[in-house]
């Protein structure tokens, strides 16, 4: 290995299947609850804090932009975290929890049965030890449902368990002003409590987005141990349905939530049988999805399975539910990033679901595809044709409130096309194109042809964008992003048979693609990123406060070469065949040096492109940055959520860097290049229906 | 003339030296209250609104940035309006005069007197008639005082005249969410009365900036009329010591503010002595200021030359009192732009009072000396050596909310330079250099050279950067900030001996100024406006909603060939010497065009431009958009206060444009360009303490 393990074997003992974490010391709380987190895709428990999450729960609020303009951004959205119902207050011999204290904890989260566990020691003030043993189920094939367990042992001392009173809702305002990749702050809205309540069931709404959400409990105890199942149920609603500004609203009778609630209590099986359930799922999970390694070290070996499991148990436990919603930047593991869906989603994501389990990746697509409408509507505000997808949203209006970094990325209708035709490519499934796929490529076909121009040189040209290296916003002819919106356009002509457009247009859009401006700087001897960037002053060496957007003035950024993250190298990897290897070589040669991998999203492709040129130890150093991006926290905001992006990065720079596999409309190849020092990579992938198992072993071509 | 006249002479009847409104419909309020205003450099009001302004007076919040980001403006300011001393509330027989209707309202201001009168006639709800006269002077010899008189005629009933109860001045909440030009909304921030007040005085202190106003009335009655002086008094601050943060304050005890207001109306002579005072100040301001014109036809002679008087009397209230503070680009006419200085003073309302009243430009130079400070931190906060003036203030710390079109306009450091140069060679006077002038030329040299960089071309670029053009926002290489930045590094060479550069920085901006990039395309055969715009979209024709800022998202705009305002135009003017007259046709021919206007300061530079390249009546159309812009209320938001920039504009558009006055080093030359139908143009300059008359006629050169 390049590197060395970045965590503290004492604290993580290594376990291929598990995460375990010995605190001894009991700090980082936020860290450890965000690595712990249990979640099924539709909703997420935080042990410890009291709150969960609830996908496409959201509040909105009128953005306020400091000083406005035209188009802006209007609807602020926000996913506001709900009471955790699972969460207890104890008391010994009348002396509550807060009076005593902690001297340990164990938190166990078993990869394969799905269960976490935690084992605490307390003292009394008057110096006698109890233990609490408490387990967390957020049950995978049941969405609404949660359960755990609880059992203190007072050496006979009399126990009183209670539900936690919930922490007034309404006073959590995640987020932090300085730090842009935090949750934003709703403004006048959070939840509110609706009615008293039973027993059993609380409701809460937002104030703002009037969506609702319900919980409720149902209690079984054998004497020892109590055991709680917890439902939630939300407004649902429907993208396509939401106007512009702050229309969400939500039917004010929540009789049917609490129904839904009380049925998915009534229906739940026996703790046994979920238990069975949660295994059964994850067992399916791994059969499709596992990928093992085999490293010369036992030690690293080990050290290295762990984290790749932890990583895809992340993406089982934000995936598992798709369709409804969409799926947030942090799963529902934390607040960061509000909660919104980005292009993570289509090709960090769903690379991992079209390969492994392409009918949650069509329930994804199908996802977008009713956020088409809000799409139209926001391209009619930009003066576009067709359909516009917003940077970041939950409920399919553009969220973003600074637009340079934000709408001004196009590229995330290209990205969406890119995921639609890949899902075709793994699947051969053209139902999707009728279902809503076909109509994705046309109309975001239609607005690439309105925002670019022809220029007097014949070629065409998209100006004033941003690529995906906010470090260099509001450029000319962005490589990655012309090179996409080329993609995208020959996918819709592709697709022709199944949208509208007229002959005209795919003439036109046939002659755009054929003339499409790609930019290539003769003398360098590389690919532009964009019209300006080659041309721009090289960053400072003595500014190396990282990560740059938290120590720098846009205005210092944007006019210097330094990239935040793969951006033309990410168009290596995604558009591979339209490159050389020679290119890719010299490519990644000039634009990694100036990449800070300030965003999360870069080091799984930098890991990717660097296998692929031979760069085999600076592929695994890139790897192991993506691989222990939260284990580790090296980005120092793991409290905020997981990033779910680099945990789908980690099975790509494993299945596409070091297993080099490309798919040329599903005819799968590879092209291994393992780093030193590991034997060996196996994983399975399904394709056009077919699941096969691929084994690679250093210096040898797949077995 | 190639324009009809716009206004409604019905309404508004043509007097050469006064504004008079005979008001029938008497809508339009706020407009007329903008026209009628009356103000000294220190105070403003508008007359029948309640409230009046206070040059430097504001409040202060934190910018709430929706997004944040690293070394954004954090401390919002806007000029916070205060109770008219001079308003009344009028009862007759007990009945109010909220209860009674207006029928018809003359107002007069005189552009000699510098009074303004006001009659209104009433209708009492029994149908008895009355009638109010009122009138106003705001000292322009006294700037803390102003003075009002009122009678009322009711056919003898009973008259009730009180102080109108000062409306609660923390519910005035200036500004318009949705257009970035009105006053920005203080959060949390406002005005409170302090204390109980007296009879005589009230005080006032801001929230958050903690300053303090304090207002103070006296009064007189001779039985028919009454005559009411009031005074003003505010907290000084020095802009330099003002640090970051909401760290604005004032003494606790405003004792002092009280001793100020009493004792300037203890010294008040009497109102025929103010009116002698007030007569006399603007005898000497005609003497020195006044541009008369001569024009074929006697209707339009009468409306231009009044037209001229009344821009040219707003530059008179707006500068009478300079140095304490700097000139909002309203003047104190409303709240537009939150009472913030710009470049408008230094580019726009400087060259008037440095040909004219030299000593006022002074002033207003070394007010921005004192906020020099203030702007080396902001360099420091922005990576940059030496200092980096704000682009809008009153405290002098940055407060434009919106970089990419506030701090991205790096320019104004170098208009300031220009401005101080500009003094240097219309007076003489190098003691201004001592005096802080240097210190500006070489902080601002400073600021540059660290901005740019030597390209692989051997020439020096800036990139990322906003011209005056704020429709096309963060280009490279603007060629007019790269060329004013020359002109401030050779001014700053050229004040070597009053700063102290050493003489390594002097060779390196001599070597900078040299081989700065100044962009001019063969093919086309003009300059290039950035190193981005002449490959730029044409704008699309079918989009003509005016002004587009407020019609079209800032992604579209930036994108497309579209120019709000003169950007290279403006070079052309005031750095005319560096082109030829063959240049500026075609750079004129190419860039006119592509000009909405939609600022208004831009139809003054290209009626200049238009005069010197020979386009006659284009030029004579510009010069009208200037001249009405606020009688006429071209641009729909005069009722924020008048265009300050464009009444410097009018000055310079017919001493620069149709008399042609260049400066070089002091030596004045005239390349007179009257429109058709002018038969003459006459004004006087002051150069070299010298004051000189000069009269163009038709066809013929100086006199």
């Amino acid at each position: 290995m390049t590197w060395a393990d970045p965590l503290d074997r004492g604290r993580f003992p290594a376990d291929e299947w598990a995460l375990v974490e010995v605190a001894a010391d009991l700090v980082s709380g936020d860290h450890s609850q965000t690595l712990f987190n249990v979640a099924n895709g539709y909703l997420g428990i935080r042990p410890g804090s009291g709150f969960a999450f609830l996908n496409g729960f959201h509040e909105t609020y009128r953005i306020q932009h400091a000083e406005n303009a035209c188009g802006l951004a209007r609807v602020g959205q926000v996913i506001v975290p709900v009471p955790d119902g699972t969460a207890f207050q104890v008391a010994v011999d009348g002396v509550s929890i807060a009076d005593c204290s902690l001297t340990s904890r164990i938190r166990r989260l078993d990869f394969r049965s799905g269960e976490l566990s935690q084992d605490e020691d307390w003292k009394l003030p008057d110096g006698r030890d109890f233990r609490i043993r408490q387990t967390w189920i957020a049950c995978l094939a049941r969405p609404e449902l949660a359960v755990t367990t609880i059992s203190v042992d007072a050496d006979g001392a009399r126990v009183d368990i209670a539900a936690l009173s919930a922490p007034d809702p309404g006073s959590v305002t995640p987020g932090d002003a300085d730090d842009p990749r935090k949750a934003e702050m709703p403004v006048g809205g959070g939840l509110e409590r609706i009615g008293a309540g039973s027993e059993r069931l609380s409701a809460y709404r937002c104030r703002n987005s009037r969506l609702a959400a319900v919980v409720g409990t149902r209690d079984e105890s054998d004497g020892t141990a109590l055991t709680r199942y917890v439902s939630y149920a939300t407004t649902p609603f429907a993208p396509d349905d939401v106007a512009a500004g702050l229309a969400v609203t939500c039917d004010e009778d929540i009789s049917a939530l609490r129904e839904t609630c009380l049925r998915a209590l009534d229906d739940a099986p026996g703790l046994a049988v979920l238990r069975d359930e949660q295994r059964a799922w994850l067992a399916a999970f791994w059969e499709r999805g596992d990928v093992r390694v085999e490293l010369e070290s036992a030690s690293e070996q080990v050290a290295v399975q762990q984290a790749i499991r932890f990583e895809l148990f992340q993406l089982a436990q934000a995936t598992a539910a798709p369709g409804e919603n969409g799926i947030p930047a942090k799963g529902l593991s934390g607040s960061g990033y509000s909660g919104h869906y980005f292009w993570d989603q289509e090709l960090f994501i769903l690379p991992f679901l079209s390969y492994t389990d392409p009918d949650r990746a069509r329930e994804v697509l199908r996802f977008r595809h009713r956020m088409l409408g809000a799409a139209k509507r926001r391209a009619s505000e930009l003066d576009l044709a067709g359909a516009l997808y917003p940077w970041r949203t939950i409920n399919g209006e553009e969220a973003s409130a600074y637009f340079p970094a934000g709408t001004a990325q196009y590229h995330i209708c290209a990205d969406i096309a890119y995921a639609v035709q890949q899902y075709l490519n793994a699947t051969g499934d053209t139902s999707l194109l009728a279902d809503g796929g076909a109509e994705i490529l046309a109309e975001t076909a239609r607005m690439w042809a309105d925002l670019g121009f022809w220029a007097d040189d014949g070629r065409f040209h998209i100006h004033g964008v941003t690529g995906p290296d906010e470090y260099s916003a509001l450029v000319d002819d962005n490589y990655y992003t012309n090179a996409m919106a080329r993609h995208n356009l020959r996918c819709a002509i592709a697709a022709r048979q199944h949208h509208d457009a007229t002959d005209a247009e795919l003439a036109e859009w046939a002659r755009i693609a054929d003339a499409i401006h790609l930019g290539y700087d003769e003398q360098l001897g590389v690919h532009a990123q964009d019209a300006q960037f080659l041309r721009r002053e090289p960053w400072p060496t003595a500014n190396q406060r990282r990560p740059l957007l938290l120590h720098y003035h846009p205005l210092v950024i944007y006019r210097h070469q330094v990239v935040k993250q793969a951006d033309l190298v990410l168009a290596l990897h995604l558009l591979g065949h339209e490159f050389t290897l020679a290119e890719k070589q010299a490519d990644f040669a000039y634009y990694d040096p100036l990449t800070t991998g300030d965003s999360t999203l870069s080091a799984a492709t930098q890991a990717i492109i660097a296998a692929e040129v031979g760069e085999s130890e600076l592929a695994e150093r890139y790897f192991g940055q993506a691989l222990f991006v939260d284990l580790a926290d090296l980005h120092h905001n793991t409290a905020d959520g997981v990033h779910l992006a680099s945990a789908g990065g980690v099975w790509l720079a494993l299945v596409a860097g070091f297993a080099g596999m490309r798919d040329s409309d599903g005819e799968i190849r590879f092209d291994p290049h393992l780093p030193p020092g590991w034997k060996s990579l196996s994983f399975s992938l399904t394709v056009g229906g077919e699941r096969t198992q691929h084994v690679f072993s250093q210096q040898a071509a797949e077995r």
